[in-house]
């Protein structure tokens, strides 16, 4: 029986190439890996890049750390700055049983409460900054202050991290990384001022990752093998496994790696036009600024997603028109947005399709 | 055991009150309702739906059709060009067991291609027009050819169809309506000059709707109970059940109608912001060009989220910012999108929740 279209197709081999580049890169480079698993939310995908050396997992939520640490992940950084009730933090102890759990902060106040809850528990806090994406995190000079204030109540200090999602721009990895690597290691002396060991520095981006690793040697060259106070320890790239559009377009993916699409088929020629049978339900409806559409055709990279419904992508094609029933590979501009609406990834190896279930789909709280 | 934030809740008494309000409304102007359940993609609701007068449903998925007729639906429009191939043709036909099944068609190649496959299986055809939204369906001038085309491989016609899109925009509604119906009635008028009868003649949408019910009441009023050739016969809005920021902006919902929120919690204050902890991945990304932000805060209009990642809104907050923990309604902008993302409304009557399973998420094929 086959697929019915629209439905997510994974390319294995371009997705295990994915996976074992950067994990080389990463050890190339001395560099910990943590990689983003709310791209993919699959239990197989996390088992593959635990196999080729990832220390563990990044998650963004509580349901994501629960159903990663069920099917086998014994350490799990939830990079966000949870506000936890006495439900959350039960959660959280007994996710302490199965896994190291690490946490983000990102106030005094936050902290406080949190060692209410938390402290003597075991889970461990990293303080969040923001390194110019404006969105979580405090200023790296107030990093001190929040780690003393964790450290005060119980909640044993990792180290900082910070996302640069300022880095989704075209031509501004590399001035990122040079502002997210000053505002780490301001971060580190100010947690390092109150006499708190700073063991990962964590960050790091799809987009940003070649410019890291190259940064990461170079500060590692240095210093000649020691160590360097400002040196990212850990990066969580999650897109890099699938790639999308978003990185095709800022060039940070070729597509010949691009490892997931959605196949579609063409349903109207209605007006001239090419119209697709997936949405925004399957392709996710976002749009970053310098994004030339709602996707992109695979196979005709001139084509331009020009509008987008819940179950119409409506396609400038240059030159003749694909006939009605023709399937297509769409890339999603976000991959992390399409994967999260479908139950199953349809994976691809030697010809056949099987089913990999999305198995942290939709576990958001 | 409070439910987490962020999720979904509905306040049963408003969406009692908007599915009644519509059907009343229709009933008046003599008009038949097949609300489109792509909205919410519950059973319940559906049902509610039924109970109150609908005529059946619209959908806009094979899936969808499945999962309602399975529910007990016994009526359903999958409102869609569909392309059907030999196994979506065997769903379609084992649907006819248990449900009147009508499907949309766009072309006379696509007729051909569905004669073929469901000719004299009972599945009926409308012929869907492009009333000025520009997506899908034939100019009104040619639904005689494909209505003769369908008509002549065994798929009973039914009539025409539209969705008067365009009318997502401030203001369009009156002259949207008003081009909706003059292409219907040409494209009846051209149907039935293949001498092919024309039962239904469905169009309408949420923000179009208390245009077209004036519409469906005058027009019916100037034939003084006869029957006006190019009136609607049948509306198929979703999004009425229980409105969303669009709707909001738009005018076409008042606020204290608004049936369905997410329920949130204010996570961080950094740089002085206050950021909730509902992104993309619960609200959707959908950002319509006069729309004010990525949704609104319920209690406090004057609010603006001006930043949205997958677990993230960034609020620009009038006055003095809510605690951290404090937890906040939010508006998604498109309410569709919002409920395709969760397994689970949680549903408020006399203070308690309960979940209401979204059947048919993400049933997209």
């Amino acid at each position: 029986m086959p697929v019915a279209t629209p439905y997510l197709r994974v390319d294995l081999g371009r997705l295990r190439r994915n996976v074992r580049r950067v994990a080389d890169q990463a050890a190339a480079a001395q560099i910990s890996l943590r990689p983003h698993a709310k791209t993919h939310k699959s239990l197989e995908i996390a088992r593959l890049q635990l196999a080729m050396g990832a220390r563990g997992l990044t998650v963004a939520t509580v349901g994501e750390a629960e159903a990663f640490v069920r099917g086998g992940c014994t350490d799990v950084f939830i990079a966000y700055p949870l506000w936890v009730d006495d439900h959350r933090a039960e959660r959280l102890r007994d996710l302490t049983e199965q896994a190291r759990v690490a946490i983000g902060v990102d106030s005094v106040y936050s902290a406080a409460n949190l060692g209410r809850r938390l402290g003597g528990t075991g889970v461990e806090v990293l303080v969040e900054i923001d390194s110019g994406h404006h969105r979580t995190g405090v200023r790296p000079e107030e990093a001190g202050d929040v780690a003393r204030a964790s450290a005060r109540v119980g909640l044993p200090v990792r180290g900082v991290f910070t996302f640069p999602g300022h880095g989704y721009s075209p031509g501004a990895a590399d001035e990122v990384v040079a502002t997210e690597a000053r505002a780490l290691r301001r971060a580190r002396e100010a947690v390092e001022a109150e006499g708190i060991e700073v063991r990962v520095v964590s960050g790091g981006s799809t987009p940003t990752l070649a410019a890291s690793l190259v940064s990461a040697g170079v500060s590692g060259a240095d210093e000649a093998g020691g160590q360097d106070v400002g040196r990212v320890t850990e990066l969580r790239p999650g897109v890099y496994v699938f790639g999308d559009a978003q990185q095709w377009e800022l060039g940070t993916t070729d597509p010949d790696d691009i490892a997931l699409t959605a196949r579609t088929t063409v349903v109207s020629h209605a007006g001239g036009r090419v119209v697709l049978d997936a949405g925004s339900k399957v392709l996710g409806a976002d749009r970053a600024a310098y994004a030339t559409g709602y996707g992109r055709v695979l196979e005709r990279p001139r084509a331009r997603i020009v509008s987008l419904s819940e179950h119409h992508a409506v396609v400038e094609w240059p030159g003749r028109r694909p006939r009605l029933g023709t399937q297509l590979d769409v890339v999603p501009n976000h991959v992390c947005a399409a994967v999260n609406l479908s139950d199953a990834l349809w994976v691809e190896e030697a010809g056949r399709l099987r089913a990999w279930p999305v198995a942290a789909r939709g576990l958001n709280s």
